[in-house]
């Protein structure tokens, strides 16, 4: 039998398991051109929030009693598609199914001989792709500036940290808990790192870590976090709006700190950042993301759910900030 | 005798007319190398608050006890400088003083055989710089687009709205009464205007002039009407923030609607502008703002205040919106 995972309900403020659906039905045959898949790792991510809901946005929202899709690593295990062969290896955005047939569409192969399968979800998929891209398109570091990164022990932020020590910024890291802190400067290099459940005065911790002010802040979170940052701001500083998990879950529109005044006092920028309008940057992006981890110098972080059924809990405590780096479901 | 006007108390929230001092002093001997002006223009603008406070900003503070010193026009009534004759009229950022000598340094002369001489304060000056660079530099308008503008009835922005007629966009006015939302339409060819202290719903208001979403925001204003035009952007939209008035005589730290979520969800872009920082460009836009005047594209709009005692109070009311395009000071 083939498992799916279908969005039952729209979630109102934070997801549930409810909200899903679990159905079975039988392998679909393939025809001529088309191939059939199996699910090995799934990706999930903050953004798939905002599909679930029925808001306009920058892709379509998700359809009610259908499945789920997200990036999907698969094996080609039939094909009737001279493009692909049995064994193959694919990434693409697919359906939160144990098993799927596509017509090749969308699909890239992937070379499980050069890195390990689930770096395509992340340092060289959409996760790396986002970091790279909106930390040098938006961002546009110069050496010796520094960058504030928060949810920087998630998928995007650990790895936006790693390629701001290369460019030579000063890199700060906010997460979570002291293990995610320490893991920021142990494992990924940071400068420094701030715990914002155990720090009262986020904006002090940041002025004292942040000494000559921050130049980009790389916002995965919105919220508090981001109003803390907003006080130490230097001129010309450039924010890369990339997520607002903080602020997902909200069912009334949320409140910050006005943003206007010190966005004109310091001439600053603030650019909502979505990696799909930066396409004819990729091959370029994943080339330089390559090299750099064939070199050691990006290390990459997972944490691993086991079993096609754990996926929607998987995505539910990525709300929780239960993982570190990239958040995956293998099957 | 030589009147000048000194900042005597830092503000606290709204401007006061006992934060200033006027004293008489004996007009100053000039040496070589100076020349002795007499005040003809002074403009008073809203970003002069912000250099009341001594907060770290884009232009320093001023100082407690000296004079403050905005946009000005003088004339030359005396001259030991080669470069200088007596009768010319310059303009540059000048003390509000009655009389003054200068080195000659940051002024520029002005024709008034070519324009009046207030222009040169207002379209031809740092107000029509800042909404030509402001509007090209940061909107980018592409003909087509929507333009909303805020503190549409201002200097600034009612030079705003009639360049983004000129470039073939839609532009929607908001200011503060029916007079000023009647004068958009009639004088400055705004294709709709809001009265935004008789419009209950902003965002439905603001819907309705912009059918098809708004592409740019001139922001000169900040709070609700900025978050009512933030629920009605489009993907890639783009936001000038010029100025925040309505937040600029806050004591406490103002709060908004959270602006990360929507410019993640339209890729839109939020960036300050403060047009010293495109001293490189004025001479071309002061070149196509002068074709435009002389083609009868533009209009000036001005009020005017008459007597260098009337400054303090005219600078206050700019913040109950009694001016109607440039507020200036005629000596």
């Amino acid at each position: 039998m083939n498992k799916a995972i279908l969005l039952e309900k729209r979630p109102v403020g934070k997801p549930k398991l409810s909200d899903f659906k679990f159905v079975s039905n039988k392998i679909e045959e393939i025809s001529t051109g088309e191939l059939l898949l199996k699910t090995t790792y799934v990706s999930v991510d903050p953004y798939l929030r905002g599909r679930m809901s029925d808001a306009k946005s920058y892709i379509p929202p998700f359809e009610l009693h259908k499945p789920i899709s997200s990036g999907i690593i698969a094996e080609v295990i039939d094909s009737k598609n001279p493009a692909f062969t049995k064994g193959d290896f694919v990434s693409g955005m697919l359906a939160w199914k144990e098993f799927q047939k596509s017509n090749g569409e969308g699909l890239l192969k992937v070379d499980a001989t050069r890195a390990p399968l689930s770096t395509y979800l992340g340092v060289l998929g959409m996760t790396g792709l986002t970091a790279y891209l909106g930390l040098t398109e938006i961002g546009k570091p110069k050496k010796g500036e520094t960058i504030v990164v928060s949810g920087a022990a998630g998928a995007v932020g650990s790895i936006v940290g790693q390629i701001g020590k290369i460019l030579g910024c000063r890199v700060i890291g906010i997460a979570g808990s002291d293990e995610k802190t320490a893991l920021l400067k142990s494992k990924f290099g940071f400068d420094e790192a701030i715990n914002y459940n155990t720090t009262k005065n986020m904006a002090a911790a940041i002025k004292e870590a942040a000494p000559n002010g921050v130049d980009i802040y790389f916002d995965n979170v919105g919220g508090p976090i981001s109003d803390a940052v907003l006080l130490n701001i230097n001129q010309f500083a450039r924010f890369i709006i990339c997520g607002a998990i903080s602020l997902y879950n909200n069912t009334e529109l949320p409140k910050s700190m006005s943003v206007q005044p010190f966005l004109v006092k310091n001439s600053a920028l603030m650019q909502g950042f979505i990696v799909f309008n930066y396409a004819e940057k990729y091959a370029e992006a994943i080339a330089q993301l390559s090299i750099w981890l064939a070199e050691g110098k990006l290390t990459s972080a997972e944490t691993i759910s086991e079993g096609f059924d754990t996926i929607p809990q998987a995505f539910l405590d990525l709300f929780e900030g239960k993982n570190s780096g990239k958040m995956l479901v293998k099957i």
